[in-house]
């Protein structure tokens, strides 16, 4: 067995696309996003990523059925001149080890690079440490001119933010993708770090959609974010009534940030 | 040395071999299981695989003859036309790295694939959190055809059970088998998760049994399931002298469900 | 990806350069003294290297451009026949692994070796877990020839320091090289192990000038060291006004010389 | 840089010779005693053995001169018929993990098959747990021919001793060998666990030179035996001041059995 087995299902012929890259991280906020993303545009399976840096470990459906821990490539076709064909990598898990990260990152890039891709934005969450209403959409990117490309479609780039850099696939795509002479954007939802963030999802996509000229409907997005917005406000409620007041809890703790 | 090293002991011709995978896990359910199936049918050793990925340990026999810690191929020949021909993977530790769970896995099957293996059975305990007086028999598998058959033998798939999938051996054959074109099942016996549990074991062999039509006598595990229940009863006796009644810890605890 | 990847960024022929290892480790004092040794001589960047056996990392710019984890090799021409050239080696990170030690270490030093590369120059940092008012230069050489050459510098050979030999890339530059059939010899600034310490930077710089006939200013370590000794002093105040006095703290604790 | 390097040193041609292996373990016992032997046979350096599987480490000696963690390979060659030549494992570490373990003891396997070698000693420590007055030598090997001949030699083979096996390059020789076709024997020297032991080391080497018709002094050994008894007993009598008397302080503790 390869290290890492890329399973083609599909043959296809793709224009100059473009790579996605949502994994599970931080406020799982690039997972999300990136699994709406393939749902809401239809997009078609191409290939299955297995790999002995991911966990020995197989899911069951609720139909008994298994499936084994995988990375997951799709694809969609531009429906319009003004859209770009893409490829969207999506998955359980990203790699264990630290060897097993850049073995990935790099045996997904060969491929993609033969697909043809010249330009991959990775998405991640950006942890605040405390509730964030409106999440901003913070950047990185391989060239002062994506820098400006992007300011110009409302991600913020902030000298101090993210101060330790970006760990992880988010970060290891734009990187790696330089030796494959591809240029990149991370996008950055901000987040608490402390719930599934879809409104940091929405956030991100809805710069996504500026890119790449697609639009979608993002309601079920904001549906989840209400939810989970009821279910943190039912915690602090139990969590108020348990302690007593704290004068200090109700400033927001900006300290803690922190890339996924 | 190669990273996992197959030791054949004989030639066999085999005619479909059905592979039965029972290596030590939680109750150690699987272990007892496949060990006893091999003795009580009087299975032949075929290979003995040795690998890197195993802990760097010889146990030494009572005699004071050391053997290298392995994994164990067995075969056994159909003795009527209801039967198959088996071939049964025993051994003392899975690989011990997730790299080596994946690399073992897949050199077995590359090898039982050479001697005509298309279908895997997996074997497994379910650990409740809680004592089971007669433990089920939970299963998952690579086609829905498969969940149908094994539903008919009294086999349970339920729809939360296992929750976080299969993690180890167990749920890697069949995700591996999957790319040898294998269809595979995983039989899991319900298991508290505290003791080596023979009733499980026992219940696991009852549904292999009529799977591979094969008839032995299981009074041995039945031995050792009572003197397991004697002990078991006597710890919570001692238990019960020692701490003062706690209403609560009569009830089952049903929160710890979880695979191995 | 090869494990690690050399990238050339020019073309360059050497004259039996030298090579300056300066990678973080205790104190910083390696990464500082060669950071500041590449700066103040203006060499040039000559290739830069990437490696699985680093995190998986981009750091991330004031202007938002992403760069990789990485080691960097400069190099420096003579400029006169007094002087060497030279090749320098800093980087954000050692090797992660003691596999990945070596396996860069190496693999470094077959590139340096096939531009000429006889004599290797390590720096280091000696932990003393004390203050250190004057940083003495400690030394460890590859041949008794060497040791009397560094000597005669003022480098401090000493029976029991390190006692436990040097660990890391600080040493495995000296081991390995070896098999390069390379003389090498390792510096190590006594330091206490606390802070970062530009003074023990600058008394390791001051060691290399003389081995090397180089002069430049060290005005900028001696700013730092200032700095570092203001925010220690700090420190010292505001821990002498919670605590009440300890007799023992006045005195140095010399128990935990460590290299690094 | 393979995985294991080999520096070869000298040529020699041997007469079938036998392996002993001494390499750092509990009590130091088999570390002491392969030292022992090399030093009181004269043995001769063959070769160095250094990997990627050791710590990154250098040693500096009281010269300033620096030798990397290697394991040393010496030869002996016989001064009477009933002598053999003999080949010495001695060395700084065992491999750091299982899969380190496993690819030196294979790789060295190699080298000293190719010299001829079909007969193995690996020398170890056997953890007791409480001091031990008169040390046993236990024993466990590959054929019951070979326990018959050590049972005539005074090794003790004893039914639960070792209860979990031997782990480490003391077992290891003895598995691994076996693909080679050798024969090989571990000879257990009992020890405390809490302190080196030379006198443990001392019964092992009294086997030793009966299995091989050699005779050294040993009174070295026993100085150092001496020493760590004047220290232990010093311990124990500062101990004794400290604490009040505990009575079941007084029985020997005979729980801990454990090999290393």
């Amino acid at each position: 067995m390869d290290d890492v087995v890329v399973n083609v299902l599909t043959k296809v012929e793709l224009n100059k696309p473009v790579l996605i890259v949502g994994l599970p991280g931080l406020g799982n906020v690039a997972k999300l996003a990136a699994d709406y993303l393939k749902d809401a545009i239809s997009a078609t399976k191409y290939a299955t990523i297995y790999s002995k840096y991911f966990p020995p470990q197989v899911y069951v459906g609720d139909d008994g059925v298994i499936r084994m821990v995988s990375n997951d490539l799709y694809f969609y076709k531009a429906k319009s001149p003004k859209q770009r064909d893409l490829l969207i990598l999506v998955g359980d898990y990203q790699g264990l080890s630290p060897e097993g990260q850049y073995e990935l990152t790099d045996r997904i890039l060969q491929v993609v690079s033969q697909l043809g891709v010249k330009e991959v934005y990775t998405l991640a969450g950006f942890a605040q440490g405390h509730m964030v209403e409106n999440p901003r959409v913070l950047g990185a990117a391989t060239s002062p001119a994506r820098v400006e490309m992007m300011k110009k479609l409302g991600v913020v780039f902030s000298k101090n933010e993210p101060g330790s850099g970006l760990i992880g696939a988010s970060g290891l795509f734009l990187g790696i993708g330089q030796l494959y002479q591809m240029e990149s954007v991370c996008l950055m939802g901000e987040t608490s770090g402390y719930f599934v963030d879809p409104r940091s999802a929405e956030a991100v996509l809805r710069i996504l959609m500026s890119v790449l000229n697609l639009v979608f409907d993002l309601s079920d997005l904001e549906t989840k974010a209400h939810e989970i917005d009821r279910i943190a406000s039912r915690l602090r409620e139990t969590e108020a009534k348990l302690a007593p007041p704290q004068p200090e809890a109700s400033q927001p703790r900006e300290d803690l940030g922190y890339i996924g």
